[in-house]
């Protein structure tokens, strides 16, 4: 049952702000590949996830454990290591992302087929 | 059945870029609009969407039409209209965005939850 009280198109919900986080450039692939890995490190996940900056995977991990998505576990060792999985939630929402990769890699010839048409379309018209 | 040559992972393939038009702040809010009321001008779509300006929905309506997700369809009327829809291709991937929607609204409660936990844990850290 969906509560009526959250309203993601309303920018004001707070609601707005998880699926910001949730849909997030990094926050997706952070999502994908903890719900294929289970459980990584933070200089894993950075190898895993091409382009990402440090400022910028530690900020998204950051956001998505204060949201319940991502469980961090430090573990008190010399020198300490800090581990990151998903959470229940996280592994729902991480599933539905999921099926957006799975349709991008399944459908990619439709995908690049629209591309190709649209630039063909644009450099057809009248300047 | 997935393509070998697609990795959303790899910052340099051309899927990664889909992947951030249809995962972006207003690409999805666009995307599950559509899905719900089918067809929209782009004015009906701006009033639908706390937040967006003209100039970011214009820009993300153009990309989600270049990778084929949404329909654009001008009217030549006096004034002319123009309406929005998804293509088959944009209602898989809409319908996978609405389920990360619907998991808010349902477990909204959990995402509340957490977020308390971790600010009161940050809180009680020293300093």
């Amino acid at each position: 049952m969906e509560s009526a009280l959250v309203d993601v198109f309303d920018m004001n919900c707070p609601s707005r702000a998880v699926m910001e986080h949730l849909s997030s450039r990094w926050g997706v692939l952070i999502q994908v590949m903890l719900l294929r890995e289970g459980t990584l490190r933070f200089s894993e996940l950075r190898r895993a996830i091409g382009g990402v900056s440090e400022k910028m995977l530690a900020q998204t991990l950051q956001a998505l454990e204060r949201d319940g998505i991502v469980r961090r576990v430090v573990h008190p060792v010399i020198p300490p290591h800090v581990d990151y999985s998903l959470t229940d939630l996280g592994e729902a929402a991480a599933k539905a992302v999921n099926t957006l990769f799975d349709l991008i890699g399944d459908r990619w010839a439709e995908f690049e087929k629209a591309q190709v048409e649209y630039d063909q379309r644009k450099a057809a018209q009248p300047l």
